[in-house]
């Protein structure tokens, strides 16, 4: 199989992935951000999400700058600066932030090291807590645990429900192809004997 | 922090998340189907894509599954039978397949032992290539090699590129809601240099 076919083909066949831009610091204050697609939700109690980053290479800096200062940020992506997001993904030389490259404003919190993105709607801040060396290929899971959940007005509902249409969060889809997701249906919890057999009530498809 | 907020803010909070029906047997033949929205991609050469299994339960029949035969399929998920897909959720009994009890019919490839969902326009056939306690939370990440893909005809590009849109998958936002992205944009790929500061051409958001 070719490779850049397989890339393709490996990167978009178990479906559509969150969009996020992930920022780090230096434990001297050079600040990084790159765009990430493998976010997952581990679990609610502790909160804590993973990612996966890509092998360790030279300049590599978002895994050392996790590895030095603990803290990173998660932000989503909207669709006014997607070029800017997708700009990310460049190979910048070390030393270098993709924040003054790419056009981002970094905002702080207080005792967090991390710079969060001003853009985005959804500002996540994360500390460590499991780092794990994948040896079948040389990638690397992060766990970490939500300190800080920062959002536009309105976009986290009473129930805790995070509204991505209102807060206009893209998906990605294998490596390039970005999409807006259009609200169908929510259900309520499943118990068994009820008849399933209907056919959903989506339509408009 | 309530606890229902608490689980349905940390589950919806990262972005929308890929949705798949998790197919597996036990040894003596008894089939389960769950829904899953933890599918991450872990790399592509070798194909290995990972999931996240809920903390070992007396009827946690896919873990055990997938231990004791090392297969499992994830099958995408479409707006015609949503409800169905939806009902996997409901606590059935062991010995209680989800296949029949939600009307999903089940496909088979010669040597590959667990059950793919005849339904689906994408159905990945895995092959257990890691299994990791997470001592954190009690959850389990498999990661799995993508052994075979069957797919309705047209979905799979020239370049590997899986399109998601045409084959009607759907996405989910936190534990219940539904959705079906549109296209937006694909961008090449990003090099150093390239003026950044250009807004995104993404018009009718």
């Amino acid at each position: 199989m070719d490779k850049f076919y397989r890339i393709n083909l490996i990167n978009s066949i178990a479906g559509y992935k969150s969009l996020n831009l992930l920022g780090t610091t230096s434990s001297d204050g050079i600040t990084n951000l790159s765009i990430v697609s493998s976010a997952f939700h581990l679990g609610s109690n502790p909160p804590l999400l993973g990612i996966v980053l890509r092998p360790e290479r030279e300049h590599n800096d978002t895994l050392s700058n996790i590895r030095d200062t603990l803290h990173y940020t998660l932000n989503n992506v909207q669709p006014e600066w997607l070029n800017q997001a997708h700009q990310t993904s460049a190979s910048y030389p070390s030393g270098v932030s993709e924040f003054d490259q790419c056009g981002f404003t970094k905002e702080y919190v207080p005792a967090f090291k991390a710079p969060f993105v001003q853009q985005s709607s959804i500002r996540i801040g994360l500390e460590v807590r499991d780092i794990i060396g994948m040896e079948i290929n040389g990638t690397t899971i992060i766990i970490g645990e939500v300190i800080h959940i920062l959002t536009d007005s309105g976009v986290i509902g009473e129930d805790g429900f995070t509204d991505h249409e209102k807060a206009e969060s893209i998906v990605v889809n294998g490596l390039d192809a970005y999409y807006l997701p259009k609200f169908k249906v929510r259900l309520p919890y499943a118990k068994p004997g009820i008849n399933s057999s209907l056919k959903s009530q989506v339509h408009g498809v």
